[in-house]
């Protein structure tokens, strides 16, 4: 069912060996108004993707990189680890195509931030092109921008998670216990992803200046709350999901007494968020683009927990990356996804 | 290899045919100074516990109760749930058995919490024998308790992470965030329970009022911090393991910047309690009686985050309920587990 | 996302609360061609799909059978347990409805080998109106037939894996050792699905008389290979995901060395039969309608190793059943799977 | 707990930093009559056992190989590659030590059948001095053995699931099976090991000649049965745990209806042999020496199936090779295990 129609908007992924890649280059493959061009990987050239996912079911060989091949297109999905991404988006948009971008590269704002937790920005210059691709938070902006900084899994559930009560003004003080699976931890066979090492186990990392931190803060402040939070994310012994449990002191114990309210009408439209009046469970959205919310007031302590469940690899990147896309080129936003 | 030394302590084991109270007879009937009597069960009887449990290795056979042929012991693990405990305690104490109880009924000092969070007490003139079985707050009183009330798992490593804080005063806002293997949720097969439920699966359950919530704010308070948490636990793919991330905003910004020099010395001699400089997972600790702590500083936020780890039928239930016997009839704290 | 087109097939579901009633409603409810009528069910009713099944996203309320309102329809998938089924499927038949049948009732034509693996056949009337349902052997015969008697999981993958060597007539002693997720063990919750039991386990099952064997020797018969087999199941801690591995000694030790070549001819054209060179593994075909199957030579002892991998809940029962609708009305075969 | 006796047998690991070799180095700290030594590795040299391995509470740092340091020992217990340990082993025997050798290196007798499945033998002139160190089978031998070749996991348990029947000679034509946790594959970080390839797959490899197929061939031969069998190992979802599934043709389908008997009477007085009347499942025999073994008879087809479950690391490997050294050593043979 290898879909190709003449007209269609061509894309290319560039890293498209590693799991994000690939399953973005899966959606896109399938996907009926984008025209899958070529994927790139630096591991792996020669070997075809579904030799090494076969369960993606894509039969395109891995290149190496070749932008003269390679940037005749509209747009690109560049998934590059951080610090390697922002060179090549810089290549890509001097030939104007438009990116989006699954590294935390053009995601902080603020270079001098940006450095503080990862290095010297590759192109800081560009910041001023890019969008953080949070649709729900930037639809508008997303349609017309010539970089989409894809963002974060868990800032993508956090903020969602949190969105209604930061827009509201209402958290005082926050802290947010993360959960993910092993595909979070990308595709690098080392002793933390060695099956022995993760079955039957459960424990912390990250601890306590994980990456993630300033992306939530950056984007609570945007939607007025600006907060210093604790943020501290622990691996599970599973593949693919993520559930953020956020714990919300509030800034007026006199406050509405039904957050859940707040979100009803911050949500109601989104075809992505699924607000639950039960408890979320990362099974419920494994394999798709939704992330299921739900919101509860401890009322000893006057304290409003919020969960976020999504796959990590969905709706925290490859899929999100697609909605993305299918705003930039004016599709239906839950086109093929 | 089942020893049977004449002259040893008797044991009997109420209600063995649940995962605490099997694992209970498996370390007694190993146990160089206590001599396993009998095994009773409210379901299973006339199975011996090695058709239930093989990797237990007790061939003896879960008998209905009988009090007069079962009560002539120097001691009882009582493995009920809560409520139909206290009934059994009292019959057993009529009888001036020892008893240790591993279910919540003796655990809180005031029946009215008790009441609030469980049910009516249904023997409430006994509580004033009851020492709380957390060896190392209790280590004395436990020696010549009547009643021990075997801690739950979550107030185990909930306490212990956080013990050395809260004795210091440095505690006033805390969040507990807890993770735990199903056999914490017990044998008993429900749609919960199933394995196609929780593989690949991660939620939250009991929110926001979880009954071991007031348990970890007594004992918090004994130590000298009264405060009122929010503790939220998730159930994780996995079998035996427990971990408690703990979120204390400390009282006085100004205080100690090294919280791990309070717990070396508050552990320095604990035979069960380890201090870890790295972040603990609770594969370290399964099948021990081990509870593996750490404390870390997020100097953003002033916040200190602690950690505890434990396998939730070991130091959880089964194996501190042997920690509480060795101490109540003079043997070494350790021997046996 | 629910289409609900004027003028298409009506199809309800009886039996929808279970792990296969319940994916066919989900792949009924958004198929292009089929219009879901209802949702039956022995348990649960009143309670919406939804709500049990959470990822299905299926918001329709299951109900109680009621045959005048329920049978108003072109076809039906019945997901009743063996046994329960035939009374109902004959209760369809008489208002003239096509049923694709999950439960084994009508999958061996042999009524009394049928009551010597299972129990008295309830409706032996209607055999002469079945139709085994691998349309990868009986396409033809399932476009007109009122019964499609949806094959086992087991059989499914091993009659698969076999076909080209047992076509050939070359198999002369066999032995299939499966193993399968415990999704195949059904939605009850019993000892034997609680994740403690078979979390970090692995056992035999069904040993020596597992009731799919007589269903794999009948279809091995069919294709010219009368053979007594030895089938040996096993339970594997992962949800949904089967591998059947067939050991078969060869008539003939002169035969064809290439066996790998008549599995080439025989699966050019199947959408639905994936040759492997490799090792198939199960998380290839996870929620897919596939079976991948591969063909191994042993030259050490003439033996020949076929495998063959399916997700027991899509090939090995619901997707299945939605490709004999797809066969039954004339849609396109991979239509909506 | 660390033991130290004076006057006791010295012991050191050779090749710690692995699985097998770790958790010999376990067993040996907390054994009551060796002393363990010195603990060297070819990677990892200078980390302390405990913080690889924090579950084996072995506070012993490891060493680069430095034989006159290390080789002033009673016995070695060898954790080397295939091909690398024969070297080694010829420089401890050179020095008069006695070895336990876990890898394959002195397993198979005849060196040319080595040579075929492995490489050159580094060491053929030793061979005379090993005996294969499946104590069930060779008891007397190892007693006085120089080196201990300690079976292939796979090996261990045919081996043990088939002796009485090829004791007897009934073995006609043989297929086995296999099913093992990931830890069999050791520590490397590889795609084959990493968790997202593994978890909630299932999948042959080694097809169709894995290396533990001679050593069970030579082992039955030894026994009474020469065969050439089949035998296939299938990689699953969990850490520790290896079943075998044996499904043996008889020579003469006349012979004994009841094999059982015979497995009654051969494993009467072993103390790590457990023979059931149930289906063995590896949770039963997780972290302990013993095979747990169970005889089926097919009256269909009239062959026999047998199951063997052990711990790949434990009987498998590490704690085999314990069993070993207490007979090699003059202790009870269950001593420490």
């Amino acid at each position: 069912m290898p879909p190709s129609s003449a007209g269609s908007t061509s894309v290319s992924v560039f890293g498209a060996a590693g799991f994000a890649g690939a399953l973005a280059a899966r959606l896109l493959y399938r996907h009926p108004s984008f025209e899958l061009r070529a994927l790139t990987a630096r591991s792996d050239v020669g070997v075809r993707l579904d030799e090494l996912y076969p369960f993606h079911r894509v039969p395109i060989v891995l290149e190496e990189l070749d932008l003269d091949r390679h940037a005749e297109i509209d747009a690109a999905v560049v998934a590059y680890p951080h610090g390697a991404s922002a060179p090549l988006v810089a290549q890509l948009r001097a030939r104007d195509v438009r990116v989006v971008d699954l590294s935390a590269d053009f995601r902080l704002r603020d270079p001098a931030v940006y450095e503080e937790w990862y290095r010297e920005h590759q192109a800081p210059e560009l910041l001023d092109q890019a969008v953080y691709g949070l649709p729900e938070l930037y639809r508008e902006q997303i349609r017309d921008a010539a970089i989409v900084a894809n963002p974060g899994c868990y800032p993508t559930a956090a903020v969602l998670a949190l969105a209604p009560l930061a827009r509201a003004g209402l958290i005082e003080d926050l802290v947010i216990d993360a959960k993910s699976g092993v595909s979070g931890a990308g595709r690098a066979a080392t002793a933390k992803t060695h099956f022995v090492t993760v079955d039957e186990n459960l424990s912390p990392y990250g601890v306590p200046r994980h990456r993630h931190t300033p992306e939530i803060e950056q984007e609570l402040a945007a939607l007025g709350s600006d907060l210093r939070i604790t943020f501290t994310p622990h691996m599970i012994p599973l593949d693919q999901g993520e559930l953020v449990s956020c714990y919300a002191t509030l800034c007026n114990e006199g406050g509405p007494r039904d957050a859940r309210a707040l979100y009803l009408e911050a949500y109601a439209d989104e075809p992505f968020v699924e607000l639950t009046e039960g408890l979320p469970g990362v099974r419920d959205v494994r394999e798709t683009n939704i992330c299921r919310v739900s919101v509860h007031r401890d009322d000893r302590t006057g304290r409003v927990i919020a969960f976020g469940a999504l796959d990590n690899l969905w709706k925290g990147a490859a899929s999100q990356a697609i909605q993305n896309l299918n705003l930039m080129f004016g599709r239906p936003e839950t086109e093929g996804i």
